[in-house]
């Protein structure tokens, strides 16, 4: 069984993460910063791709100390373990995901990735090689299960969601749409990649529910049936 | 006085318009086709940009004959005017929009179309230079006011959605969110353009109104005040 994944992220109104400079963007307010916290906190480990490490270094902590201490007082880590999609190993060893304190760092690097550089994240993270020349997302989830996650939160950047929406490795995809216009056709959006071509390919979502928050809605939509 | 502008258009659940090979993509259901030709009867224009018009030759006729006869007892066209922003004067002159008896189309221009291009077209429709190189959307607006225009509905493409919410020239924009996954980061998205980078300028919107329509949700944002 793989874990139960639920992707999560905030977009513009016309379905933009960020400009196209990619600079780390303020798209929703105060309730749903608490809502995404409750939510991490809520989940065994939460994940983003290299891209968005080398962006923004989020150090994917809980800001809540309630929502840590509750963690704790059900015999849990109080930070979710921080897993990071990084096929060539470019994970820098100074990110704030390594501050201390915060607990486990897992890294997925495929077979492209240079041994010396693993080797020096290794002493910082778990390194797990997955995939030839990209990382293989089934092997991650089942490396994930094997170290007992069983809720995964996703959270970007835009080609890790696309990987994730595209190959249906999915339960729950919850965005949250802010109350402004981003534009621009370089910036990133909920699902860069390749993209599909074939209507018999897209993508096929239920939605599930419709949630005022903040300026903006949260919608979370799961898999068609 | 400027015409009421209403953008109306329809998206994936991850912000894209069509396929990256731009193919024209069906993201909403037969309710929301009905909601679309009432507003499209409910107004006296319709706008494209030259690049819908190339890519899915558009007649941006009302589908309902009930739709049309409403508007025929008004007193008015069977049809809305068609308006299409064509810097260069690229309009086909074989396009379904110069179908006989859907009314008139109005085209406009920059000074750097060509004048033979401007005279062919002159024969089927109403050619108006409005800027220099390329169409400036204020001078459109002050024209189409002076054709009697007073609410006009925007339906695309990514480009022209950008140029009006950029420049804060509409009033409301309505987005229908489909239940699917297109994804591509070439893929066109409700607001391509060049983008805006420094927060301050984003478009700031309030939202207005919630609807669940088929499969997906109908959002009415309006300019924050």
């Amino acid at each position: 069984m793989r874990p139960y994944v639920i992707i999560n992220a905030a977009m513009s109104a016309d379905g933009k993460l960020a400009t196209r400079e990619r600079k780390q963007t303020k798209i929703s307010g105060h309730d749903d910063f608490l809502r995404v916290d409750r939510l991490r906190a809520d989940s065994d480990a939460i994940m983003v791709g290299i891209g968005t490490v080398l962006s923004d270094d989020p150090s994917l902590r809980l800001k809540s100390e309630e929502h840590a201490g509750m963690r704790k007082a059900n015999g849990k880590d109080p930070h979710p373990m921080r897993v990071v999609i990084d096929s060539t190993a470019k994970m820098p060893a100074d990110g704030d995901m390594f501050k201390k304190g915060l607990g486990r760092v897992v890294i997925f690097v495929s077979e492209k990735a240079q041994k010396e550089k693993c080797d020096a994240l290794r002493e910082k993270a778990t390194v797990i090689s997955a995939g030839r020349d990209s990382v293989d997302l089934e092997i991650v989830l089942d490396e994930l299960s094997k170290l007992g996650v069983e809720k995964l939160m996703v959270e970007g950047g835009s080609t890790l969601l696309w990987s994730f929406m595209s190959s249906g490795l999915f339960d729950e995809i919850r965005i949250y749409i802010g109350a402004l216009i981003i534009g621009g056709k370089d910036a990133p959006t909920f699902a860069d990649g390749q993209g599909f071509t074939d209507p018999d390919d897209f993508t096929r979502l239920t939605l599930k529910d419709i949630e005022r928050i903040d300026d903006g809605v949260l919608l979370t939509w799961v898999k068609k049936a």
